[in-house]
């Protein structure tokens, strides 16, 4: 197969684009994928200060060096999630990845904050995926905030978005299909939040890397007993080998005609207001933040149990 | 396994439910889930003069004995296609069905109205099941308002309406989407419309009619090439193994909180206005419909062929 712009030999195949293309012509093929999402759907301005979670995986990594290849002002921010050997690996390639390419990065360690997830998970008796991406967003939405950024960038791609959207359709779930997309705004107290990788592939997204040649972390959590949501994306690799470009038609038809129908409803009931947390200022639509709660039940376990 | 009502040996084991029944128990149940459907979306009243369209399938004929059961008003209506033997058989099921069960029936003959399904598959070059569905549907709304009938009921079940609110879902299609339902009112000379098995699956279809001792024509239309919409059953029917019940949830959620969402924002836009066709009386939105159109195509194509 040759590439579509230079007829050298392609390196990837994409069905779903009906192309292919060399390392160079793909490489622009995927920046031009971001920044026409970017600016398509309104996710950065020029002068934006972005915050990048990064979490060592090929997503977060081939987003961070893709924003700043654009010309980006980007600082990583990485949490380490105190998970043994995992979180250890996980927190050098992000470090590592930062230094070579001179990236600036935070780190927040929750063993620090006294909430590493192994001290959760003994304690709480709740999914641990559930809680862990709670305490994530928390810190990403503090730091961001107090640190003077004005988005969150996060390396959700196509197939992720596209697996979630799929979930909250089939629950016909209103308040999710009214405020899903790659751009929320900031509002109560929370930074905006954007997902610039929304119309790329993982499939282009795991490519992209291995050919600039980032070294990711590719082991699942050891707590999340596989990934999440795996039906629905073997449900939608079928569907995209039946019908390649299936995946980005429903996630753009969704955007275009899906989204403000359900944003449309959604404005009557958006009445429930939101306060800054009494204990950590975090905005909250009740007395203190999810995360504040959890802390709280984590402190009376321990005490319970050291009892 | 045994029934759950009454403990006997079972007969059909329904995962979706969470359980299995007895031949009389399946009966009262499938006959309760119709009824309950019906009066829940309000889809016919006591009073109403129902039409019932019979293909010959086993979901046609278990719906007109289901609806004769549950002392609706039903007269038959066959459309016999003209296709040969398929058409002479598939007839020949209906008209044994009804006199065996003394149900009235009306049978239009396209053969007799000069369009005869053959004739325009020769004559017209466009996908000939498209076409055929459009006459169906344009002799059942024309026998139900000129024979006075209030309300037309076809045997469309759970896994029809998934399927095709599923593929309207994919493609966010906005206008179906907020039309979508067991239930379209009667409006701008279109009789009410109905289908009062949509909480019933293909396979409790299947098993009312078999266990009824109805004997329906189950060979596929000669000129379909397979069944529509086939790729998005199979899809459906793995998403019902992995969580039974995903069905009904999809499309009830949908009739709950999709389906206004969609009808609230279509409201605006439904302005084009439908006037009878000048030819044959019937609504449209164009100065002649449809199939007046079709035929002038075929008179056309046929004298062309003759010269």
């Amino acid at each position: 197969m040759k590439c579509k712009v230079c007829k050298a030999d392609a390196v990837v195949s994409l069905p779903s684009h009906n192309t292919a293309f060399c390392k160079e012509h793909f490489t622009k093929f995927y920046l031009k994928l971001v920044s026409e999402g970017i600016r398509k759907r309104s996710l950065l301005e020029r002068d934006d200060k972005v915050l990048v979670a990064l979490s060592g995986g090929k997503d977060s990594l081939g987003l961070m060096y893709a924003l700043s290849e654009l010309g980006y002002d980007v600082t990583g921010l990485h949490i380490d999630l105190g998970i043994f050997e995992s979180s250890q690996k996980a927190r050098a390639v992000v470090e590592d990845f930062c230094r070579d390419k001179g990236y600036p990065l935070k780190v927040v360690e929750l063993e620090k904050e006294g909430v590493p997830m192994p001290l959760i998970k003994k304690h709480i008796r709740r999914p641990i995926c559930s809680i862990c991406g709670k305490f994530k967003r928390h810190y990403f939405n503090k730091v961001a905030l107090e640190d003077g950024y004005t988005a969150l960038a996060t390396g959700h791609n196509l197939d992720d978005e596209v697996a979630r959207l799929f979930a909250n359709t089939l629950r016909w779930d209103q308040a999710y299909l009214s405020d899903q997309g790659p751009v929320l705004p900031a509002e109560n107290g929370f930074a905006k939040k954007v997902k610039p990788l929304f119309r790329v592939s993982e499939f282009e997204s795991a490519n992209f890397s291995f050919l600039m040649g980032i070294p990711y972390h590719h082991l699942p959590c050891p707590y999340s007993g596989g990934a999440s949501f795996t039906g629905h994306k073997l449900l939608w690799r079928d569907l995209e080998l039946r019908s390649p470009g299936s995946k980005r038609a429903f996630y753009k038809g969704f955007l275009d005609r899906g989204q403000p129908a359900f944003a449309a409803i959604a404005q009557d009931e958006k009445s429930n207001e939101v306060k800054p947390c009494i204990e950590c200022g975090c905005p909250t639509s009740a007395v203190t933040c999810n995360v504040c709660r959890l802390k709280e039940q984590l402190r009376q376990s321990i005490e319970e149990s050291g009892k």
